[in-house]
C-alpha cells in the first residue's frame, strides 16, 4: 500500500458504508463472468428474484450499477415529469438534498421541512394534499441518516397513496436492518443498496418499483433512456433473453448473492432485533455519560445509526480522532447542515451486535476523556449492559 | 445459487468482462472501510496516483464509480457544451453510439463514418478540420471492440491538436492490452477501465483528464454537478481532505489497487506483449481454418479481440452456442450493427496467454464441424503454433 | 513476493497439488474459528459427514491434518501390528513405498511386484493367500500415481474380504474422479485427500476405517497414541463433546467443506464423466503424435493422469522445461523408479475438462518440436477431438 | 453449513486458533501452485527465507506441515536420543506433556516440576546441572498457554548454552506477540507456529534449528526418516533443487507468507506493544472486578494470554457459556490440570488491540452477573481504560 502512512482502524461503527460479512466479502472474489454468456444471465435472474424476496414483492428487483444516491438521482430524473407537482419531506439533510434533484425535473415542489432532529408528522402530509390536492409525486427519506432519525414512512404511504399520489421512500439505511418493506409503507419506488444495514459492499442500488410507478415512468416524456439515469433501460434486464443496456458490475452481483444468502440464513427478524438491541443499549450508555441524543424524542431515534449532539466546547473532528488514535475506534460525523453538530455511531451489518454498543460508549467516554471532559465511562456502559439484560429472552 | 441450471463455463475468451486475474479478485475481498476515514482517504490518494502512473500522466486519475459506458456518457455531459462543434469518428458500434451521447449536448456534430470493419483516415479528419475549422470536440474510439478493429489515434491527435480542438478517446478495451496512454494521442479526455485488458472487474471507469479538458469543462454552463454525470465533482476526490461526491465502490477500489499492483509487477511491456502476441497467434490459426477476418485488413486487427466474419449459411448464435456445449469455451458475438455478422475471441487480462489461442481455434472450429461443416483445427492449429515459434526470442 | 524471479505457470496439468475450484479457495479464506468453541464443533461434525457421504459411508470420515503420505505413514503405525503377516501389492512407486512403512511394524511381508507400467492381477493375490493363508493385511494403491495405472481393487477386494484379511487402499489420486469408494472395493481402510480429484487444497487426509479395522488398530500393542501416527485419537474427533487431540487445521476444514459442496453440486457421476473423457481425449492425442503411453495396456491408463513414456534421446525435465517455456503449461514428470523415464498429464479436479486435454497435446507437441522433434500437433488435436466428437451424448 | 444450528461467535478472544487479519485469510485463498513447478519451489524459498527473518536467524526456517504439536513431537523424536539425558521443565500443562514425548526418546530424564502458576526459577536448572552434568537436552515451553505464564527463558538459555547442552523452547504462543527470538535464549531448536500471536491460520510449524542442533540430530542413530516425525527430511526441503519428502501444504504456505507480510508492515515492536498494553489493560480490569488472577505474579503473566482462576462456586463452562450467549464472546478455558480452575482471555493477532481489552471484562463481568454474582464491570472498565490512558505515549 505504499505510503499509506495511516494505520487502519481496528473496528468501524460509521454510518456506512461499513465492515461487509467475511462471506460477503468472500462473494465478492467470485469469478468474474461474462455478461453476456447463459450462466450470468441464469445468476442475474436469481440474485433479482433473491432480492426481492428479501424486499418482500414479487417482480424481481430492479439492481442499478451504481450506489443509492445515483440510484436516487436516477429515480428523480426517472419518474419526476415535467407535470408533476412534488411533495418533499425533508426531515434531516438527505430529505432535503433529494428535493434539488426533483426540483430538476419537475413542474412544482411543495415542501415539509422539520427541524433535522425531528421527524415528519403524517399529518402535516395529509394537510398538505388538502391544500395541493394536484400533487403527484411524495418523497420522502425513512431514516435520513446524517440525523440517524426515523420517519413514519407506514402512515404516510397510507395518505399518499389514498390521494393516489406516488411515492418514493429511501430505505437506504434502513432495509436490512429494521422491518419496512415496500409494502409496508406503500411505496410505489423504494431504494435501498447492499451497504448498508446489509453488510455488504456499496455499488449497487436495490430497487423495488411497482407497476404504478412504471406506468408513471413510461408516461414520463422526459424519462431518460440509453443513460445511468433511467430506470426503464434495466427494467427487463433480470430476464435471461435480454440484453444488459451496460455493463452490470458482476463482481457486486456477486456480492449482492452471498448478502441475501447471508440475511435469509440468519433470518431478517434476528438480524432486526440485534440491530435494534444494540441501538438500544447504545443510547442508554451514551445518556448514562451525560450526552444528549441528537434525536428530539427517543422513539424517533434511529436503531441503526445513533447520532449524539457535540459537546458543547469540543468539536466533533477532535472527538472522532481521539477515539481513533485511542481505541481505533472509528465514528461518522455528521453531513451538510449536521456537520458539527453532531457524531454518529453506526449500528449496521456486523456491528449490529451488542458487544459494540459496549465498544462505542467506551470509545467515545475515552475520546471526550482525552480531550479533558469528566466522563464516567464505568456509569455508561453499566447502563448498556442494562438494556442487554432486560432484553434477555 | 438454487436453480440456475446453466453449467459454468470452463474458459471465458470474450470481449470483456473476462476472468479476472485471482490476486484481481482476492484484491475485492479485502475489507470495506469508511469513504470517510483516514486510512481509506490516504488508501484511494494512493490508487488515483498508481494509476496516473500506469496512464503516464502526472495528475492522480480520474476514478469513477460506474463502469465505463457510463464514464464515457458522463464524459460527454461534462465536456460537450451547446456552443460546442463536434466531429464524431464512427468506424464501429461505439464509435457511432457515442454520437448519440454527443447530440444531447452539442450544437451541432460532424461526423465521418466508415465501414465497421475499417478504420478512420486521419486524412478524412485533418480535411474535415479544413472544412469547419470550429470543430471544437473530436470524439474516437481506439480499440471499437464490437468490430475488433484499432483506429490509429497517434495520427488523429496529432490533427486535433493542431488544430486546437480537444480529443476524447475510448480506450476502454486497448489500454492494458497495448501501448496506448493519453500522451501518446494527445487525448484531453482517456477513458478506460479495469475490466478489460487490465484483468479486473467492471464497475468503475478510469479516466485521465487534462488542464484543457478541465478548463472546457469549467467553462460548460451545461456541466452537469450533483450527478452521476459530473466529472467534476470527482475532479478532486482524490485529496484526503476532500470529501467524497458520493460513496465510492470501495470494493471495485480495493481490486484496482490490486490490478495496478497486477501491472506493474508483471510490466506494461511484457503485459502488451502476450496480447499481441495471442492476437497474432488465433488470427492464423482463424485463416488456416478457412475463415474471413472481420477488418478489412490485418494492420487494424485488434491486439485484444479478433472479430470474425460469421460463417455463411450458419448463426452466431449457434456457433456460440456449439463451442459453449462441446468445450465449455465461451466466445462473444458482435452487438448493434455487427450482432450476426461476426464472432468475437477476447484476448484480455489472463487470457492473453498464447495457448488460449490454441484453446479459441479449436473450440471454434469443433463448433462449425459440430454444425456440420467441414474445418481443418489441425491446420489451424499448427498455424497458431507457427506464429509462436517465430516469435519465439 | 520478492526476488522469485520465476513466472507463474498459466495452465497447471500436473498429477498434483492442483489447481483448485475458485470457490474451493474462497473456502479456505473463511474465518478461523475456534477449535473448542461450539460453532466450530458443530461444522467439523458436519464436515466429516458430509466427506463419509461422499466416501458412501455410515460414520463420519476420519480426517487427520496433514496430507495423505502422512496419513499412510500413520495407517500403517496404527493398523499393523507386530503379529501381522502384510501382503503389499507393488504395480509402482507408491505401492513399492508403502511396503517401506509396513516394514516398520509387520512381522513379516509378502510382496507381489509386477513392471511399474502393469497392473496387479488379483489371481496372484488369490494365490498369495493359497499359499500364506495367515496374511493378515493387505494393501494396494489404486492409482500409482507415479505411473498413472490403476489397479483391479474391486476383484483384489473380493479375495482379501474372503481369506478374513484386512484391505487398505490408498486412492488418493482417484477418488473423487473416478467411480470408487470404500465399500466398492471392500477397503477396510481406504485412504485419499481433497488435493487431487476433489480440486482442493493438499493438506489433509480423508480416511474410511471400518469397524474391523478399529477392532485390528485397538488390538494393535503397538499402535501410536498421543501422536500425529496415531488413528485412534481422531476417531471420535468429530463428536462435538470431544476435544481435539491437537488443533485441527480450521483453514483445510473450511477448504474440505467447500470441496463437498463442489462436488455434490455438480454431481460426482457428472465429474467422473469429465475426468474419463478428458483422459480418454489425451490419450487419443498423445498416440496420433506418435508418442507411447507408459501403461502397458491402455485399460489401465488412469482417467486422473496421463503418463507417457520419455521419448528417445530426450530428457524428461527438457520436455517439461520447453512446454512451460513455450507454452506456460506445467506437467509432471516421474518420481523414484520412474523418474526420467515418463511424462504425466493430470486430469484432475477443476482441469479435468476436454479442451485441457487440446492443451497438453499441443503444449507436449510444441514443446517436442522444439527440442528438434517433428511431432504432428495438429493430428494430435484432431484426434483428441474425434474422442470428444465421439462421445457426444 | 445444513444443520449446525451453533450461531457463529461475534468475536474469538480464545487462546487460539485466534481469528487470522483478514489479509492472512485472502493470502490462503491464493492459487495452489504445484509443488514440483519452479514458480513454488522459489515461491517457498523466499516464505523460508522471509520467516527466518522474523526469527531473526540466518538459515531459511525449517517449516512442517502439520501444526505445532506435531512439530513439538517431531522435535523430540528427531533431537533426543537413546543416549541423552533430558532436563523438562514443567511449569504448566505443556511443559509437563513435553516431558511424555521426551520420554520415548532419551535415556533418562530429570524434570523440574513447579506448581502450574509458578515459573521455572533458572537458579534450579543450574542447580540441577551442578547435580546431573551430564544432561544434553534441556526442554521449556516459554508461555504454558494453559496456564498464561511465562518462563524465563533467556535466563535458561544461558545456563544450558554454559553447560554444552541443547536446548528446545517451545515458543508457539509467544513469539510473534511478544519480543524472544531464538538466539535472544539461545535455542537451539526454536518451535513455533502461525496460528496464535501472528494471527495465520494453524496448519504449520515453524522452527529454527541451529548448527549445533542439526548435529544431534545427524548423531543421533533413532532420528526418524521418511516420516512426518523426521526434522531431517525437511532440512533442504526450501532448496530449489530439493524435491520435498512429501507434498508441503501449499495453501498454508501461502498464508505464511501473507503472515509475514502483515508482521513486517506493522513492525515487530508496534505488533508487540499492542499486545502488551491489551494484556495489561485486561488485567488491571479484571483485578478490579475482583477476580483473582491464576499467575502466581504478575510479572510472569503473559502478555498473549490472560489467564484468570475461576472464582469460587463456579464452573468455567457455566461462565463461558454466559459469555457467549449474552455477548458473543468466546473465551477459553483451562486445559488438562489447569481445565475447571481458570479462564483465558487470549491477545493474539487481530485481537491484541486495547479495545478488546474492555470487551473481554465486559463480556466476563456479564457472564458472572448472569450467574448471578455481584460484578463492578464499570468499574474494571474503568480500570482497564486507565492502563490505556496512563500509556499514551
Amino acid at each position: 500500500m505504499g505510503d499509506n502512512t495511516v494505520k487502519e482502524p481496528v473496528i468501524t461503527l460509521s454510518a456506512g458504508p461499513v465492515a461487509a460479512y467475511p462471506q460477503v466479502l468472500l462473494g465478492m472474489a467470485r469469478p468474474v463472468h461474462y455478461d453476456y454468456d447463459a450462466y450470468f444471465q441464469g445468476f442475474y435472474e436469481q440474485v433479482a428474484r433473491k432480492t426481492a424476496k428479501a424486499l418482500r414483492v414479487q417482480d424481481p428487483a430492479l439492481i442499478l450499477h451504481c450506489e443509492p444516491a445515483v440510484g436516487l438521482e436516477a429515480a428523480a430524473a426517472s419518474l419526476i415529469g415535467p407535470d408533476d407537482v412534488v411533495l418533499n419531506l425533508a426531515s434531516g439533510v438527505y430529505g432535503k438534498g433529494f428535493g434539488y434533484w426533483a426540483a430538476r425535473y419537475h413542474k412544482e415542489m411543495v415542501e415539509i421541512e422539520v427541524p433535522f432532529n425531528e421527524s415528519i408528522d403524517p399529518g402535516s402530509v395529509a394537510e398538505a394534499f388538502h391544500k395541493r390536492p394536484d400533487i403527484k409525486v411524495v418523497s420522502v427519506v425513512h431514516h435520513d441518516t446524517p440525523s440517524g432519525t426515523i420517519n413514519p414512512v407506514e402512515e404516510i404511504g397510507e395518505i399518499v397513496r389514498r390521494h393516489d399520489a406516488l411515492l418514493l421512500v429511501d430505505a437506504v439505511s434502513s432495509f436490512g436492518g429494521m422491518d419496512i418493506h415496500p409494502e409496508d409503507c406503500k411505496a410505489d419506488v423504494f431504494v435501498t443498496g447492499p451497504g448498508k444495514c446489509l453488510g455488504g459492499a456499496p455499488g449497487l442500488t436495490i430497487m423495488a418499483v411497482n407497476e404504478r410507478a412504471w406506468r408513471h415512468i413510461a408516461a414520463n416524456p422526459k424519462a431518460p433512456t440509453a443513460s445511468v439515469l433511467s430506470l426503464g433501460d434495466w427494467k427487463s434486464a433480470w430476464k435471461r433473453e435480454e440484453a444488459f443496456p451496460f455493463t452490470p458490475s458482476v463482481a457486486e452481483v456477486n456480492g449482492l448473492d452471498a448478502v441475501m444468502d447471508q440475511y435469509f440464513a440468519e433470518g431478517p427478524a434476528r438480524v432486526w432485533r440485534r440491530h435494534a438491541l444494540t441501538a438500544a443499549a447504545c443510547r442508554a450508555g451514551v445518556k448514562a455519560m451525560g450526552l444528549e441524543l441528537w434525536a428530539a424524542r427517543e422513539e424517533i431515534a434511529s436503531p441503526t445509526t445513533t447520532a449524539i449532539r457535540v459537546p458543547a466546547g469540543l468539536s466533533d473532528e477532535d472527538i472522532l480522532a481521539a477515539a481513533r488514535e485511542a481505541y481505533g475506534v472509528v465514528f461518522s460525523a455528521g453531513r451538510g447542515d449536521t456537520k458539527g453538530k453532531l457524531l454518529r455511531i453506526g449500528h449496521m451489518g456486523p456491528v449490529a451486535e451488542p458487544i459494540y454498543a459496549v465498544v462505542a460508549v467506551t470509545a467515545l467516554g475515552g475520546a471526550l476523556r482525552r480531550l479533558g471532559r469528566a466522563c464516567d465511562v464505568g456509569t455508561a456502559v453499566e447502563a448498556a449492559m442494562g438494556v442487554l439484560a432486560a432484553a434477555r429472552p
